[in-house]
């Protein structure tokens, strides 16, 4: 069949899109032998697949029609509710007007792009940040404008001048996009006093703040902070939850909670981009909370975690060359790492990728292209055995690399 | 919690959304002892429950950490397998580089306007046409130009007229939006003279297709007319499928074929929406196919749905009053109710709710707020009873109302 142009019918999104290229990197790691900390999948080892054989039964048995059927933009009541009384019992204070179910926290992403972005708007983001974000912003035509980051997040001073010199170009600043928790890329955490300083100048500047929070419950060390949305007494905070990384991310499942006038017009866009939540795995999902499971299985997804965090860390200690630093995650799925200026990622994970180790440069994340000396790890995806062969591998190209530049 | 004015932070699509009128309508039907006619559910009676307890278990036992993981976002392998076998049992000649996985059609109606569709740009559709196209297409500020119905669909000539008008303001039209099979609203089927006719057109004007055919599988008489996409010899359609109507909704399970090229781009749009549809759904909806469990229920819905939909016009000739015209369509979900020209469908649905029967107003399907004297009834989630009685109470108050404006 003869195949027709189709340049001259795209969008304007249409024509700037471009494959991921976490996603191309991916299908290298799927080869044998590969030790990929390149992704971001949660372990096999956390399903609670015998659990979930018991469940499905149950909610055919009991269920079976309505789990079947079409269902509520908004998102399954029973489940909704369920979310809300986790909320509660963690110190929130929010009803089912403030939360609805999504299509994975991609959904979100896009939903949120959808309802809040014309082209050339501009967005906040962390320089670094979580890939998948920037892209569903700029699919609408956002301008994203990266804050640099110390040690505790974004720099408010920093955060403040963007916000002042977006304006003073007399653009738009439409929301703030933070992830405070085991931060994707980074793995830092936003302590309580910075949070509120963030909330400080969304206040002053009237800006919407987006908080993605997939990796709050795996928590490993250190104190829970509050969320942004506790902290926040004016109500311009979305924040974004999912049961990916706690439950199984097969199921695109994830929830939004904010002020009820701002959901629905999320749930308004949501009604053209899909409908509604497959509603065989919402059912599936509350009767997993119904049951206590979550918590059961949380407990030993965060020990696994934990644990392969920390060897990580002893082998990047005892492999890794002078000038190598790394953060120390309290939780989440990656950690960090920041190899010397001179060198670049990329050159690494080329050497890298023909020793069979795999990672994401850290630039991928940088909205400004900067951030060419740092790469993003995961830790939940390899055992114990592979992530010290990969560290020892990954440890030796760095370290020919700065012999081989020094 | 102070609620924050959000209006100013909302972009065009965001402040343009409206909350959908047959979504509200279908929320009066929730009412005990309402006879609804509204919808689009498929009868429960058409799950296959019992069958689904064994596949579930099955692909937990097999492939449950895969089922349970994120996957590739042009979907499960398997299943575009063997969607394509079915496909080219049909007649085609497609391999898995021209299909890929939806989170529901909806989700491809979505894909395809964010591709395609600048603010401004022109989409052509059918008077009436699915409300669910219309909308996805409207939240990207396509303009919709309808092209007026005769017996087989959209009439070649109004579809010229329309695309060179467009043309002579010097605007794009981007592509025609057609819903070949047992149409919604209006139950009709376009024959293949007619297909390949529109076809022509879009060669001549260099447009896209974009063929809906969720009911396609729904045919209890006639003959099958070619799908579009086998008709077409340029590459220019792509074609919508989905699991809802022959399978269950609450999955949230669709496919789109076309060109890879096309295909790729749907895809890079995906990433950003989804980033993938539920795993575990692809892998059961794989799992049924295999067992040839969709062959066997579609031969029980398909008699279902044909006695249901026999039963309707049988109801409709003894008790509707002179005057009111209807389809009898071939298959699908729906026929259309055209009463006479100086009666307003609303005042009809008013008068019907009051007497517990519910439908959706035609006017809702016509980008160009005409049709306000036709009716779309559903005719698969209602039983014969129910149906009796429903047609009998709305051909009571059409009758009344005739007498009134008589």
């Amino acid at each position: 069949m003869s195949q027709i142009n189709i340049e001259h019918l795209l969008s304007r999104a249409g024509r700037s899109m471009k494959k991921s290229s976490i996603r191309e990197i991916l299908k290298l790691t799927q080869k044998p032998d590969m030790i990929s900390f390149a992704g971001g999948l949660p372990s096999p080892e956390s399903f609670p697949v015998e659990d979930l054989k018991e469940i499905v039964l149950e909610v055919l048995e009991r269920d079976g029609p309505a789990a079947l059927q079409y269902g509520t933009t908004e998102g399954d009541n029973r489940l909704r509710q369920l979310l809300v009384d986790k909320h509660n019992r963690e110190g929130l204070n929010i009803t089912t007007e403030n939360l609805i179910i999504n299509t994975g926290s991609q959904q979100a992403l896009d939903l949120i792009g959808k309802v809040l972005i014309d082209p050339g708007d501009h967005v906040i983001c962390g320089l670094p940040s979580y890939l998948g974000g920037i892209n569903a912003f700029s699919v609408y035509g956002a301008n994203l404008r990266g804050v640099p980051f110390d040690d505790h997040g974004m720099i408010p001073a920093e955060l403040e001048k963007a916000i002042t010199q977006i304006r003073e170009l007399g653009r738009n600043v439409k929301f703030i996009y933070i992830i405070p928790d085991f931060q994707n890329p980074a793995g830092l955490t936003v302590p309580e006093s910075r949070r509120i300083a963030i909330l400080e100048l969304a206040d002053k500047y009237n800006l919407l703040v987006v908080e993605d929070s997939p990796y709050r419950d795996i928590r490993f060390s250190g104190e829970p902070q509050r969320l942004m949305y506790e902290l926040d007494t004016s109500g311009r905070v979305l924040t974004l939850f999912t049961f990916s990384k706690i439950f199984a991310p097969g199921f695109r499942l994830a929830w939004t909670i904010g002020q009820p006038e701002m959901l629905d017009k999320l749930i308004m866009a949501k009604q053209s981009s899909d409908l509604c939540t497959p509603v065989f795995v919402q059912k599936i999902a509350a009767r997993y909370l119904e049951k206590g499971l979550l918590e059961k299985n949380l407990v030993k997804t965060i020990a696994l975690y934990r644990e392969r965090c920390h060897h990580m860390i002893d082998c990047l200690r005892s492999f890794m060359p002078e000038g190598v630093r790394w953060t120390e995650p309290e939780g989440g799925l990656f950690l960090f790492i920041t190899i010397p200026e001179h060198l670049n990622a990329r050159d690494i994970l080329t050497a890298a990728i023909e020793r069979n180790v795999a990672f994401v440069t850290g630039s991928e994340f940088y909205c400004d292209n900067t951030g060419k000396n740092t790469m993003r790890l995961n830790f939940s995806f390899c055992n114990k055995k592979e992530i010290e062969k990969g560290i020892r591998e990954l440890s030796a190209v760095i370290e020919e690399a700065i012999k081989a530049k020094g």
